[in-house]
């Protein structure tokens, strides 16, 4: 655990010389973590340099849907394991240009625990939640979103149809850290997603300044 | 791994003896495993004693609505792990009287990972997926639906706003596992539910005889 932050750490200090922002993005299996990404690398692409690394236990699927978009896209497979891990990610950034990237998302295996807790470089981690998966997540799962620095709330769409109380959502995340950033959006409708991306110019503007 | 799967035999020899039917419910974090159990206890506690094993990262929010339904709950903590162990079910089971148990309902920690490679004693897995998580999990997590004898596909109430190819599921089941048995429910409208527990009836006829 200690040598994987170490490697962690170097990749970081690596994106950092290279003024590369990356975002480790966290969320169950379904939660939307793909599409995201597509309604986002469609909306960044007219002015940044996107790349992505696709974590996955064995299928190629996700990176395939990536590809479509024309962006360069590494698929990382776990073989198994339920995390990616930093030692992956960092030999996986040799695939790239790294003076043309400005920023990197690496999708990680679909899991709302074992992700969490282990550092593969980021600058900042995400948390995609879909309101179908219900509004207790951040009771179960807090770790997550104390790490996040901002979690994304997908499938707004479809709120009229499941039991998700947003109160008890915004107060539960509110008892574990009051100035998290959450952005409710539809990949599906494409409803919020200026919201999000908007974020991430700042962030971006913050990180390159 | 192999102590712990000798203690999972030890389990299942124990609830073998005691001639209780124990089933490992896996499934993503909202996939509806909590939900699928309250619809679950109703209709079975007529004629069926029951009794649930919790587990949890660290909430005992689940074994509180299960106990609501006045069936013996015990809350396991994992302390942070994305799985149950078997020794930790192992012990739990003293706090039974496993006499006048007939079903023990065992839910996971919300993973569609981890928890499949552990084998805590149960007689049959359960993969529990919901339609909102999209239509790729048997491509994308095959070793689930390898390993389970059953799998339930709930919030159909949904299909008619999320994009769930049918056909293209069941083909690609059939692909893993020509064979699996595949329940379609609504924890919400009721809808199925009565297969599912008829399918629990067939398994426990055969295991009681």
């Amino acid at each position: 655990m200690e040598a994987s932050d170490e490697i962690g750490m170097q990749t970081r200090n690596l994106l950092r010389e290279k003024n590369v922002l990356a975002f480790n993005l966290i969320g169950s299996p379904g939660s939307g973590k793909t599409s995201l990404l597509e309604r986002t690398i469609e909306k960044l692409k007219p002015q940044l340099s996107i790349a992505v690394v696709e974590g996955d236990i064995a299928t190629t699927r996700d990176a395939e849907r990536i590809a479509r978009l024309d962006v360069p896209v590494v698929q990382l497979h776990t073989g198994g394991a339920c995390h990616l891990n930093a030692n992956l990610v960092h030999r996986s950034l040799s695939d790239y240009n790294l003076e043309y990237i400005d920023i990197l998302f690496i999708e990680n295996v679909g899991n709302l625990v074992c992700p969490v807790d282990f550092d593969i470089g980021e600058f900042a981690k995400v948390g995609v939640l879909s309101v179908a998966e219900g509004d207790d997540k951040p009771l179960k799962y807090p770790l997550l979103f104390r790490k996040s620095s901002c979690i994304v709330l997908n499938k707004i769409d479809l709120l009229p149809y499941v039991d998700f109380d947003k109160a008890r959502f915004y107060s539960d995340i509110e008892n574990i850290d009051s100035n998290l950033k959450v952005i409710e959006v539809s990949c599906k409708t494409g409803e919020g997603i200026g919201d999000w991306v908007e974020w991430i110019h700042q962030i971006q503007e913050q990180y390159s300044s």
